[in-house]
């Protein structure tokens, strides 16, 4: 019994790894959230797929090695990366429940990584990751989170801004980062990474307390050195010269 | 004239993404660093290439310019990511001096990812990802970041760990994130991933310190959530049940 956890990109195929494609072309069911198993189904509309609505991953999980369990060989796909914010930490753990099953990640090119080729180069140098969903994470924790990464002075990439039910997160966050950064340290805002609806936008930190974000949108925020080139955001790779 | 500034993944076919690929064949002309080229030419044994050096990454830009300037197609390679401590910032910023030159930026898998997942899921939270070379970067800027992480409970991935003449960047590292965790932190150390001579080994703060690495090693900081399971490196998804 074979389990893949497959981080298949933005969501097109173009932005899917080799491995992920082979990983899904070999599976007999494909398990996924529904909103990336729709998009999955785009690229192989006659495979099996078993989906769950948001916040099921436990049953999703649970779902894939049954699957697996009865010698099937099963996809689990995660948007972006397996591992960042995604499935494969959970399928790990719950893995001792089904000690037959043999689990392989494939990792994908995670929202910070497509968002930044959008915007141009902000990830260049070092650079913090930090969710601002408070389902899982208390806030105390995320501040904390957000204090270390400015004082770090990296460049951060933001995750989970906002959902239909939290809509001032980022305006805290940004609030936070106020107290470390300039109100017009070079900021980006990226939408649908790959999808339809694709839009990325370049604005100061002072602006993007007031953006619009929903859960499809990674924002970033540039460290003190961040500059915009011919419309692009762009991180110096260091501090001295090349 | 088009320039792709391609991330190749770790350096095999699978791990490259299908964008990545797609701009590979469609260009006349690859450039990169020795090493990395190599690796490219092995998938497309008939292309013309053009390498260089490490740390000629200037000329490398520049060849990769001229060479779209004459009216060819050209990809200018990194590993992993294209804009992760890879070339896009560099290319931008040189683009200015050639007004007609189209840049576009493919991403792709990098290190932090792709050891990741060789080691199961250290990175499933916030993370942050720290360069130890100190020939772009001071060390104290490095420093500063490394105890910026530490302090917002961040699981790390440190890239460049060491090369023949850095030897003791990791030491220091280690003894920096010792006086935030415990000496029993769980961390990860990889080699040469997706290559040949690939390694994935789990090992704690106070072993990582004199583990040997080299420029083809990457390094996992677990936080203190991070732990061992079924022999697999797991930071769960967040401090609350899911």
């Amino acid at each position: 019994m074979k389990l893949y956890i497959v981080g298949i990109g933005p969501g097109g195929e173009a932005g899917m790894t080799i491995a992920a494609r082979a990983a899904l072309e070999k599976s007999d069911i494909i398990v996924g959230y529904t909103v990336y198993a729709e998009l999955v189904r785009r690229i192989f509309p006659n495979k099996e797929f078993i989906t769950t609505p948001m916040r099921g991953e436990r049953k999703r999980i649970m779902l894939a090695f049954n699957a697996a369990a009865g010698g099937k060989t099963v996809s689990l796909v995660c948007s972006g990366d397996a591992g960042v914010y995604g499935m494969a930490s959970p399928a790990l753990s719950l893995a001792q429940k089904y000690p037959g099953a043999e689990v392989e990640i494939i990792p994908g090119v995670t929202a910070a990584l497509s968002g930044a080729a959008l915007l141009g180069a902000p990830l260049t140098n070092d650079f913090a990751v930090i969710s601002l969903s408070d389902l899982l994470t208390p806030r105390n924790v995320i501040e904390q989170r957000l204090r270390g990464a400015a004082r770090g002075g990296f460049a951060i990439a933001l995750y989970n801004p906002a959902s239909s039910k939290r809509k001032t997160h980022l305006a805290r966050a940004c609030e936070i980062l106020l107290e470390y950064r300039d109100k017009t340290t070079v900021c980006g805002i990226v939408k649908n990474i790959g999808r339809d609806g694709e839009t990325a936008r370049i604005l100061t930190l002072e602006q993007l307390s007031s953006a619009d974000a929903d859960m499809f949108t990674t924002v970033f925020i540039g460290s003190g050195e961040t500059k915009i080139i011919n419309g692009r955001m762009v991180t110096p790779r260091g501090y001295k010269n090349v």
